[in-house]
């Protein structure tokens, strides 16, 4: 069997048709969710692009893996889904975006070299690059945000787009009408349409890299096909970017309670110019309309890799998995963006098909158990038939769920977040270390810890499903508050760096033999055979003492 | 300036003259405590030898490392003192035991071989080895303890020692009365001299290689000199052997209160056959005199060294470092060996001598902070003038203690043991994450936290400082638990993984610059100037909307 992995850059758990979206019709999303399970309760480990990323490719916590924000760099030595995989036999490559950047200072000091089959892996998260392109080639005074050769300009240039870098005066920018470039940087410009064909544009460019990959591919393989929309700039090419208008938009998901009293942490987000845009209307009518269209580009990109699959009659024994490495407030909560714990950013579309026959009776359903991104890495590994290292991946094989069991599970997903780098941290003055949210979830009731001293927040789900109320504001909830931060130190005390020795292992050594060296604290050795005694006396030939 | 890190195996605080020990005369440990700063309240962050060292060489806990028990690899990658010193320029190099167990499996999946210099370090816990010898040379029907060679048993048979394991024969066991080898492993042979010369046993040999050494280096070095001894086996050469005797054995320091409704875990370690044979009078009345000889003669060799550096005129610029990786039971608390989290147990001694003019005003005082084995390395780091690097070493620096400062300072120490291979998991029926131990004490109540569903263990030092009375048993000191667990909760939640990340790396990325790629969430560009807007435009030529 090989794996089709595939993520989106910022998709909402809920802007599928399968999950209820009103307007936007995904008929790509939901004919997997018709093959396979979509799972309705599904979260990220952290929601911001980079840590989220490196939880899905490890299978562990952010604070056991330590990449807690962008740019942060994955410790040389962690074990990567490409690790556990090719353990058990199966190749495992990249296509797209990953946002790893490379511990090089380790590197350095293991003398491993990014141009050596073992560098080059650790550099690349534990991928093999078929192609890498983390789709951010924005362009500043000062220079490129990502400095990395971009496979995609590339490409742009060799089909005639001629600019320095026409990721943005092309992919992701429109025309004015006096013919200008239009940036997508800009709301404003979130109706034009792109300005490129579409079938350059960046999503159809990584399904036709898809292609080239599956038609060559020898298997087992697992491929991370890794989209970076509709992620932001929000700007698509025609005929998406008018195939939806403001009786498309949904109202934004805010109550005026939410800022009242608000929680210190979630005020200064709430203040910041990405929500401040996002709270005005304007700006909702201008961008969702152009973020439906990219997810609707996406939905279609995604018939065309399904009918490759089912034309070359890959299906029987392709996995596929679709999800996202977080969601998009788009102004619910009077928020932008993502970053906090909110559904519209912590909850993510999850969708597995399984071709195995032991999952026939599961296809078309829905599975509402608590699931997180780390899971995926163990569901992999069951899938390619490896032996499970749970002193290692943190997540639990989707396996039993895919196969119609009802296995012992979780109750209780964790999400963190490290917001110490943002102008948030510096408007609560607030030093590194006490810039850490912890998110504990268990089905009904989610709490959020700050570090620095803050009070927790606290949502019930049950009878506030669009979490308006924070319950932690009032009185009466703290026997609900203790529970919860007691299931947080239990998370907390888990161990998570014993990776070097296995359960087994350890059973293995219970009990150890008296007959391997060590022989403690006899009395007299009438506690053990003369045989023993006299192999543990040693020979001798000689007597030293008074000499 | 150089250092000379002196660690002792299984050495108790209190078995010191300094420490007032009232048959023990060690005018050597005395000297250095009169020379510099003898730490009163000092404690491993394991008591067992392995993970305890492993926290002293990376300056972590041990649910920081990982290696969580003896024989458990320390993770490939893991930063090491080595690796601290020789970044700010300081060799680092290894006299003795280490315990340390490579990550084979780690250094392979990295392609690092042994016998490189950096596969070396990685193998050796980040020392350069001038000689290791774990003075574990124990031998059974099945084999060796330590199937590494032995330098010392080589060293023993170049002087003439004829047996095939001269370890057993000669340095650890003594000769009966019929002339056979009487093994050292049998407490009845404890109070006969070893079969050797005294100046070929094993803490004279390690001296000598130390001055060896010494008479060699071109500073600035580090060198960790680790001696196996006083711990078992229980036998030391003459004169040592019959120096100690009955009227010098103190009583045991136990009560029979400690029995009663004793914490599951607890029992079974009394219940041991270990802890069992140190509950015998006879048993205690043939070791205890044994291990102080053991001592006496560290005490004697340390003078040797403190003489060679005197008489080389090195004491000026030499740190001289006396500590232990743990203490010994001994019966105290109907105990043997070590293990559990009583004094005898988790407490060491810990000397510090600083040559520098800024120590001068400290010499001869004693210390009563809460000091952890992983202060080391940030003290060590401080004396080679490096960096501190607080996001990978959790321990903090003495050197203000040193220089007569009154830093701000931890409220609390922390250590850890992990019993999941012993006989007490298996006793206890446990799964080898339910077999996890933490001490958590903040300079009088000391508690005990076990996973696995157990009660915890409460001490008050201040009233007990015997630690008799586990006020665990009795009801009362509920809000006493409560607090101290929320100190541990505190601690766990700590970010022990951001290794690649600075606290200054982050304050740098603060306020990131809107002209380095990203020009997120803009209406129209009103916000921001028009060459910024000019530049994030990109250069076009051509039109392709509409063509």
């Amino acid at each position: 069997m090989n794996i089709l992995f595939i993520m989106y850059d910022q998709l909402r758990f809920d802007y599928l048709s399968c999950a209820g979206h009103p307007h936007l019709h995904t008929p790509n999303f939901d004919r997997v969710a018709e093959m396979g399970v979509r799972f309705s309760n599904a979260f990220v480990q952290s929601p911001v692009c980079g840590s989220s990323r490196m939880s899905f490719y490890t299978g562990r916590y952010v604070s056991s893996h330590g990449a807690a924000w962008n740019g942060f760099p994955l410790r040389v030595g962690e074990l990567t889904m490409g690790d556990h995989l090719r353990r058990a036999g199966m190749d495992c490559w990249l296509i797209g975006k990953t946002h790893m950047k490379a511990d090089a200072e380790g590197l350095a000091r293991l003398g491993l070299s990014p141009d050596s089959e073992i560098g080059a892996r650790q550099a690349e998260c534990g991928f093999d690059v078929w192609i890498r392109d983390d789709g951010l080639w924005g362009q500043g005074p000062d220079g490129f945000y990502d400095e990395r050769r971009s496979p995609y300009n590339e490409y742009l240039k060799s089909k005639g787009y001629e600019a320095e870098n026409p990721w943005a005066s092309h992919a992701n920018a429109g025309v004015d009408d006096a013919g200008d470039i239009a940036s997508g940087w800009m709301f404003q410009n979130a109706d034009k349409p792109a300005n490129i064909r579409e079938e350059d544009s960046e999503t159809p460019w990584l399904t036709q890299r898809t292609i080239d990959f599956i038609d060559q591919a020898k298997g087992p393989w697992c491929a991370h096909v890794s989209y970076i929309k509709p992620h932001w700039p929000y700007i698509v090419p025609a005929p998406y970017h008018d195939m939806f208008g403001a009786n498309h938009v949904p109202a934004a998901q805010r109550s005026a309670v939410e800022q009242e009293d608000a929680h210190p942490v979630y005020a200064a987000y709430m203040d910041n110019k990405i929500c401040q845009a996002f709270q005005r209307e304007d700006v909702r009518q201008k961008v969702i309309p152009a973020y439906m269209g990219l997810i609707k580009q996406c939905d279609d990109q995604l018939g065309i890799l399904l009918d490759h699959l089912e034309a070359t009659d890959r299906l029987k024994d392709t996995m596929i998995v679709l999800t996202s490495d977080h969601g998009d407030y788009l102004g619910d909560h009077w928020m932008g963006e993502k970053d906090l714990f909110h559904n519209p950013s912590v909850k993510i579309p999850m969708i597995v098909y399984d071709p195995r026959p032991e999952a026939d009776a599961t296809r078309g359903t829905v599975c509402d158990a608590l699931v997180e991104s780390i899971d995926l890495v163990p569901t992999f590994l069951d899938a390619a038939k490896g032996k499970a290292v749970p002193h290692i991946l943190e997540g639990r094989s989707l396996e039993p769920w895919l196969h119609g069991e009802k296995p012992e599970w979780r109750d209780f997903v964790v999400s963190e977040y490290d917001y110490s780098v943002t102008p948030q941290a510096v408007k609560l003055g607030l030093e590194p270390s006490e810039c850490r949210l912890f998110m504990i979830f268990d089905g009904r009731f989610k709490m959020m810890h700050a570090e620095g001293g803050f009070r927790p927040m606290l949502f019930d789900l049950q009878n506030d499903p669009e979490e308006f109320i924070d319950l932690a504001k009032t009185e009466g909830h703290e026997a609900e508050i203790e529970r919860l931060y007691g299931l947080l130190f239990q998370w907390a005390r888990r161990s998570a760096q014993r990776v070097t020795k296995s359960d087994d292992d350890i059973r293995a050594m219970r009990g150890a033999s008296l007959r391997k060296g060590i022989l403690p604290f006899l009395v007299d050795g009438s506690e053990v055979s003369d045989d023993l005694i006299a192999a543990y006396r040693g020979s001798a030939q000689k007597r030293y003492v008074g000499e």
